[in-house]
This record gives C-alpha cells, structure tokens and sequence, in this order.
C-alpha cells in the first residue's frame, strides 16, 4: 500500500467524530450518530470532499491533506487553504448570499471545513458537457460576481477594513503561486507538467511558446495578479466551481481566494464558457442549439455584470474610492462616464485573462472534461486549435473588442 | 497644565533610562549614563524626536505619542507608526545602505524608535529655503529610490516573500488613511483643515474645487493609491524627510510607509523640488542659480532613476514578475521595450502623483516652509498660482510629458 492509497482512504468514522462533537453540525443532521451516512463526492484534484446525510439534513464537509490529493505527498500543499476558503465563503455570502453556500464550520487542526450541502445541484461543467443550458445561469452568476467584486474593493469599503482583508488574503500565498505558475508561467514554456492533444497540435503549441508579443501580453497579466488588490477573488472561477439546479446557483471551492484584479475572476469564467462552446461544437451538429445559448450567454454575463456593478456603484459608493462628495451637482454626469471609463478598462483586463485561461486550459496541467471527453483527436484537436486562435487574439489584442457582442461574433468566426 | 503641554514636555530621565537598559546602545553612546545629554530636535509635527550624545557616539530616538504631538490628544493616532517606520528601515537600509540610517533599537511598548543619529546632516528643505544646492543630491536619491523600489517589486522578490511584506504594510492603515485624506480628497473640498495664501489665491482654490476633470484625475490616482501594491515607498518622500551633508544623504521618517504605487514616491519628491524651484522664484532674482540647478535636478532624478531601475531590472530579475526565461534568444529585445514602456508608464503615474502633491502643499494643511518663509503674500501667491499651474496640467494631462525635460520646459513656462 503506498502513502498515497493509505491517505486518500477516507477515515470515515474520524469525520463522523469531528461532526458529533460540534452541537450545531449534529443538529443540521439530526438523529443518532449511527444514522449518519457519510460518502466520498469529490471529483476534484485536491481535496477529499464528503457528503454526510442524516435524517433531517446533510452537510458538505472538505478535507484538506498537506498535498494535492491527485498527486499525493510527492506534491505538498499547504492544508491552511481550507482556511482561506472558509474566509471566502464568509465574506462574498455576506454580500452574494443566493449564490453562496453557507459555510458552517471550519477546523484549523484537522483542515477541515464544513458547508452547507447544495441538495440536489450538480457540477456545471458535467452539465454542459452532457449538452444542458441554463436559462438562469448567467443572471445569477452576473449578480454574483458583481456583488462579490464591488462590496470587497474600495468602491464600497473604508480602506482601513478592505487593508485588513487584504492582509489577512496574503497569506495564501503557496494557492496564488499555483495560479501565477500554471497560468501565467509554465505553458509558456517546455514544461513536464504540459500536455495537450499530440501530434495534432505540437505545432501549435511550439508557436504558441516561441510567441513573444502574447508571452509579453500574458506578464503584463501576471504583473497585474501580483501587483493588483482590487477585490477579493474567488480566484479560481471556472464551470467546475460552479454548482447548479434548474433554478438555482452555488459557487464553491474557495481555495484559491485572495484580493487581486477583478478581470481574473471574469475572464476566468467567460474562458469556460468559450471552452464550453468550442467543445460543443466538436461534438456536433446537435449542440448548435447549446453553442447558441452559451455565446448569448457569455454577452448576457458581461453584460449583467456591468450592469449590476455599476448601479451597485451608484448607489453603495460607501468606500474611499472616488469620494461622492467630490462630485456632486453637475460633476454626476462625469462621475458616470468615469464609471463606464472603469468598466471599459475592466473588460479589456477581462478579455486578457480569459485568452491566458483558454490558452493554459489547451496547452497545461489542468484540461477541462469539455475538451478531454471529446474522444475522437482531430475533433477535438480542430476544437482547441479554433480556441487557442481566439484567445491568443484576445491576449494580445484585447482592445480590438469593445462590446461582449464584439467578443462573440469573434468566437463564431474562430 | 493642558494635557498636550504635559506630553510634548520630554521625559529625559526616562529616556536615558530606555537607553541605557539597551547594551548595545549604552556601548555606542559609551561612558557612563550621566555623560549621555539628550536634546530634541524635533522640528516635525508628528512626534518627539532626541539626539543624544555620549562619549563615544550619538543616537537619535523618536518617541510616537498616541496622537498628533503639534495636535495634542484631540487628534489621536496610533502610536504603532514607530513600527512600521522600524520596519521600513530594516527593509530599505537591505537594499539602499548608504541612505538609509541604520535602525538600532525599536521598542513596542514604548513606542521608542532608535536610530543612527545622521551627525552633520541638515534637513534638506531648510537648506533649500536658505539657497543651498546639493550637487550628489540627484545621483544619491536616484540610486535610493530604483533600489528601495525595484527590489521590493515582483520584479525582484518571490511572491510569497513579497506577499509576506505586503500583508504587513497593510496594517499600517491609520497612516495610509491621512494620505487618503489629506493628498487625494480634502483639498477639493471645503474643508475646515484647509489654508491658502488668501485672499490671494480665494478664486484660484474655488476654481480648483470646481475642476471635474481634475478631480476625476485625483480620484483615479487615489484609486492607484488603494489598490495597487508595486512595492514598498517611503510614503511621504518629501524634502523634509531628506537630510543631507556635503557629500551623503540619508532618507528619515518613514512612518508612512505601505506597499503602493512607485510613482507615489518619485511624484511627491519631483513636486517637492518643484516647490522648492517656486518658492526660489519669489525670493528674487539672485535664487536664478538654484533655480536651475533644481531643475536639473528635476531631470537628473527622473533620468537617473530611470537608468538605474532598467539596470537593476536586467541584472537582477529574481522575482516572479516577467519571468526571464520567457525571453531568451531574440525575445530580449522585446522584453527591453516592455521595460522602457513600463517606464514611461511609470513616468506618467509620477507626474500625476506630482501634480496631486503639489496642489495639497498649495492649498491643504501641511503647507510647506518653502512657500510659508516668503513673506510678501504677493510675491507667495504668485509662486504657488504658478505651481498650481503646472500641478493641473501634469494631473489632468500627464501623458502631455514625453520626458523629464518636457517636464522641467513646462515647469519654466508656467
Ligand atoms: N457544498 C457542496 N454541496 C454539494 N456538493 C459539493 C459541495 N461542495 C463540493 N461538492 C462536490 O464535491 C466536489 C469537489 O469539491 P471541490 O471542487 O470544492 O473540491 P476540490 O478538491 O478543491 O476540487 P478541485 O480539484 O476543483 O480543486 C465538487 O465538484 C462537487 O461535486
Ligand atoms: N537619524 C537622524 N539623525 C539626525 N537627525 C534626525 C534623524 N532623524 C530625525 N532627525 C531630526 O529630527 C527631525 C524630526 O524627525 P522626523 O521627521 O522623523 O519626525 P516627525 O515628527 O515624524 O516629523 P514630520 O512632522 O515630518 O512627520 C528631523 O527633521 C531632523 O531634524
Ligand atoms: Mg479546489
Ligand atoms: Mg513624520
């Protein structure tokens, strides 16, 4: 038995402890302790993840080993990250509570974190790989991300509370060196941690790392990950952090939390969606109907998203940022166009950060199912290369696209 | 007795007990505890500052009172600030020895600063106000600053040493708040804290709190303020806290330090030359010399700062920023002009903060002693209307200025 078999064997009757011994956990789920049934759900890289039901509710619980579960001990990682999810969870359910769920308890001994169960939601990425849409989805995750973006920046708080935040989210720093290095670094590169569709696209990706104005354009992102504190990130917002029913949203798996440009969280999610149209595309003809709602969806995103950010603007400037009191009476009229001046700026960091997400979603560690379940190569080759074309045109270019629209008619010609 | 006399009255026993509990600096005084004499020098408003002598060596000690000393206890303020200034030394003195006085001592509980007493220094605003020039002066403060800058960046250090630092800085919010107010938003405001040379300047400063574009401006650069964390200032690198000799400089009181914006730094030391060059405008016609001799100071320390930080940035990229081996091979190239548009970016956000810094010295509550000495208010308000001249267009228009030398042309014309 290696060290790694021993440890992603689940200690369950350990967890089913952990649950007795807090009053409120055993309440959730009621009954006798022997009435719990806890199973493993985690379909994730990093974490052992458990769905505990008793008879009157179930709670989530995450457990973090001081390594990537996939890998096992040979990849350590610290196990704090369950920390800075449970902080996550706090602060963006305080102002996006719909779209979060309740976070429940956290162990910082045994790195465990409790959430509320998302009863009857399943992966998003699954979903869409299996053809589904979600007439919902992108009002929701609009709401979403435009209250959790604005009520942890300086629009909205005094600065001496959004310091103490960024403080405390400096700590997971060893989460942030995975993106800066898996995003931003290594598929730029030959790295051992690289794949992609070989032979189909060896080529291409050899282009891709001898490109010197995109791995330009992809530092500068980098550069602004490192130096920017803008908001406080989910910080790893692709379709699989993303649970859904047919009505409702729950976003998950905080681990990556941490104050940085808010274009990151964007541009990672609209990435997805955009992996998700071209995978649908290599499917087949029977997707257009799905490949139609995910392009209107990308545009109602973004669209959503500016919309509700800057009404939230409008009316909840309690921050240092832009002082209202300077602006009063006819200077309204400029403090609005200075709003959209804002958000313009914002999509075209936007944009930048979607393209390196793509790029890094084809050529790196972390493939999505969108792509990897494609079975047949050239398929999927001819999908990721078409991808790989329209992100590379945003990295490098991001201000040729001035509207969502913009973004997919691009999307449709790639 | 009001409470504020009985504070700012030095506790000179208790002082040279402090010293004397601390073997270290007991020998550099060296003798006996009753050959050490104590004496303030504090001529700032903030706190009380000693020199004290002993046989064998001085030292200077800054004590931070729980308020404002030139205040008194209604305005309060965290007495914290001596650490953050212990700590900026420790950090900056790493990378720019010869400028930095060396931290010998801090006490938590005392709020006792200890440092290298600068013998032979004199504050080199004084020597401004009397005519000096200081010929090392723009060589010296260049290396101080592409040092202290550069290698607090992501370009120098790893994320996670650079997040560590970061995550201290940030609680130094009581001190970053007073630059929130008093640099970015209380100028434009009728605030009771306000003072201009009046009624001179009565219709200039109405004017000025009714300039959108400026105050958008001004909000913009707050916003970089807020948000951006390039690397550790100084924080208040103004020509008060700049003490020079004949041939070296050492760079005190930096009780405002935080990870922020470099253009923060070099703009506030540009508009204190800029000042200086002003205020030598109203003293008449024999302060000619000066005056160009600080204008080429002007140049010399943009440009000098500007060849410094692209050497340090070549030879010294260890951190996570543009990783260097991106760009091997024909790539250099390209990753020197990145440099160099990085620095005229930099160029652009230093005029902006320039020009933000100039006008709160005009009309804001800390106004300088090189515009306060002229005492013909005529010939005062003539100076600071040209300031504020130069100070709105290099806001409001900052790309307007290719180089140092546009820059200084402007400041001859205006
Ligand atoms: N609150 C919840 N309610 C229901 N199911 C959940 C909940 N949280 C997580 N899950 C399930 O557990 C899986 C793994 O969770 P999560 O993504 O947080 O773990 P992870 O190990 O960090 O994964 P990753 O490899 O994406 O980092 C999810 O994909 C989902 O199926
Ligand atoms: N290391 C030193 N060596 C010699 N003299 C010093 C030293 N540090 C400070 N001084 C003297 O003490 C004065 C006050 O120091 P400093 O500016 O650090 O105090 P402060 O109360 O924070 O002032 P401010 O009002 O500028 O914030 C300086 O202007 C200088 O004359
Ligand atoms: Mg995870
Ligand atoms: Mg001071």
């Amino acid at each position: 038995m290696t060290a790694s078999v021993s440890v992603v064997e689940p200690d369950i009757t350990k967890l089913l402890d952990h649950l007795a011994r807090q009053p409120a956990l055993a309440r959730r789920l009621g009954g006798a302790r022997d009435q719990w049934s806890a199973r493993e759900i985690g379909d994730g890289n990093v974490n052992l993840v458990f769905a505990v039901h008793g008879p009157a509710g179930a709670v989530c619980v995450k457990q973090a080993p001081p390594y990537v579960r996939a890998a096992g001990p040979s990849w350590p990682l610290t196990p704090q990250r369950v920390l800075f999810e449970h902080r996550a969870l706090v602060e963006h359910r305080r102002h996006a509570g719909p779209y979060v769920p309740e976070p429940l308890h956290v162990d910082p001994k045994e790195h465990l974190l409790t959430v509320e169960y998302l009863e009857g939601h399943t992966v998003m990425r699954g979903g869409l790989t299996a053809g589904a849409c979600y007439p919902h989805f992108a009002g929701q995750v609009a709401r979403y991300l435009a209250r959790t973006l604005f009520f942890t920046s300086d629009l909205a708080l005094p600065a001496g509370r959004k310091r103490e935040l960024v403080s405390l989210f400096e700590a997971n720093t060893a989460m942030c060196q995975i993106m800066e290095d898996m995003v931003f670094t290594e598929v730029f590169l030959p790295h051992p941690r690289n794949r992609w569709t070989s032979p189909e696209l060896d080529e291409d990706v050899e282009r891709l790392q001898r490109d010197t104005e995109l791995k330009l354009a992809v530092s500068r992102l980098k550069q602004r990950y490192l130096t920017s504190r803008d908001a406080l990130l989910h910080g790893d917002l692709h379709t699989g952090s993303i649970m859904v029913s047919e009505d409702s949203l729950g976003v998950i798996d905080q681990e990556f939390a941490c104050y940085g440009p808010m274009g990151f969280d964007l541009g990672t999610l609209l990435a997805h969606l955009l992996i998700a149209y071209f995978a649908a595309g290599a499917r087949g003809p029977d997707r257009a109907g799905q490949q139609g709602w995910l392009l209107s969806t990308v545009e109602q995103v973004w669209d959503g998203f500016r919309t509700h950010f800057t009404e939230l603007w409008r009316h909840h400037a309690d921050g240092d940022g832009y002082p209202p009191a300077l602006f009063t009476g006819a200077a309204t009229a400029a403090l609005e166009a200075e709003r959209q001046r804002y958000l313009d700026e914002l999509f075209t960091e936007t944009l930048g950060f979607c393209g390196a997400e793509i790029i890094r979603r084809v050529v790196g560690f972390a493939r999505p199912a969108d792509f990897t379940t494609v079975t047949d190569p050239a398929h999927r080759a001819a999908a990721e290369r078409r991808s790989l074309a329209l992100a590379r045109a945003l990295t490098a270019a991001p201000t040729a696209y001035r509207s969502a629209a913009d973004l997919t008619a691009a999307a449709r010609n790639s």
